[in-house]
């Protein structure tokens, strides 16, 4: 006998099925309702958010919380101006087609998230990034899913804006020049919830065929 | 009576503090057993990991299960390469401190995962990509990230080897010129399941404050 072969597990085996289900219902959510999200969740989901693995143990992850009247137009603005700008670069029929789509929810999200990578941290003593150093950004998208699936799990729905000039960006939000812009988050209460991707609701993209995607070598 | 203000969400409560749970037991993992896999344990991550978020749904995740015995030790002689140039460049004193981390699993773990990412998908017609290209990778880390907590969630470990020369790493997985490497994914049970970071177990890095990662504009 092999004592060793009964290790166990020590997670639950429902567990699974639970992750399943939040995965099934995460949406990249551009629809929101105006009512307020609490303050406590919101500080509940960005410490979960920082349980996310990193290069190095570097924890890299900065998160603005954009509060101002003033910063949240210039944002606005900055989406709307690149939205166009990606519109215009399509042909006719499928620029058309991209105006119809909602691609952010800034105009109504009562939670807005930039959240950042600070390159210059000593955090981790650069373990594990000499030879991919993108690992670090890598870091802060993990935290970012993280965030995205604890909202998720809590009722909230988040969307990604990444249609935005980054520098001008970081620019207005004042922070320090090693923090680098990773993604800008939509926080609140989903207008509805769907298992569908709205861009596969919409006729925009269809999931791909799961044969092609993995290889043997 | 404001009749929408009803709206509930549709995920059980219980399902965040069994995410929660998930994240405290999510390890990077280095010391593997040597027990087999089940392969349709392994089919079922590779496709939950494929629920992940995209940017414009373009779905970029390409996975490479590394069977062959000579493609393995390509990589681990990779590894061992780099993870000594790694140490030569520290002080002596954590030199010496880092030669004494184990830092992959690719000696024991059965299942070793190469991820990448296709740089030259049209799936999704390039929207959300034109400003912040980058978020093509960042697609690519969400589905490792819900591959990790899916197999965390089934009694798995997962370690990131990220100290690799990844060109040649690419090189020897002889895959389609436009993939770029995001991971190699050591797969398998853990020596041993711990709710903290090997690195801070062995005193390499210490939790950030929390105070700090997060500020108001």
């Amino acid at each position: 006998m092999h004592p060793e072969r009964e290790w166990k597990p020590v997670i639950v085996p429902e567990s699974f099925d639970q992750l399943v289900e939040i995965l099934k219902w995460r949406r990249d959510v551009r629809r929101f309702r105006p009512d307020p999200v609490d303050a406590e969740l919101v500080g509940r989901l960005l410490s979960v958010s920082q349980m996310a693995p990193s290069v190095g143990y570097s924890q890299p992850w900065r998160f603005v919380l954009v509060e101002s009247e003033q910063v949240r137009a210039e944002l606005r603005a900055n989406f709307e101006a690149e939205n166009e700008a990606a519109a215009a670069e399509f042909e006719p029929e499928l620029g058309g087609k991209y105006r119809g789509l909602k691609l952010s929810g800034l105009d109504v999200a009562p939670v807005q998230i930039a959240v950042f990578c600070d390159m210059a941290t000593t955090t981790g003593k650069g373990l594990g990034k000499r030879t991919m150093a993108e690992t670090l950004q890598y870091s802060v998208v993990m935290a970012i899913h993280t965030l995205w699936l604890a909202a998720t799990a809590a009722g909230l729905g988040v969307g990604w804006v990444s249609i935005l000039d980054p520098e001008s960006a970081t620019r207005c939000l004042e922070v320090p020049e090693s923090w680098t812009l990773i993604a800008l988050l939509c926080v609140g209460y989903a207008e509805e919830q769907s298992q569908v991707p709205e861009l596969e609701r919409l006729g925009w993209e269809k999931a791909e065929p799961a044969a092609g995607l993995v290889v043997r070598r």
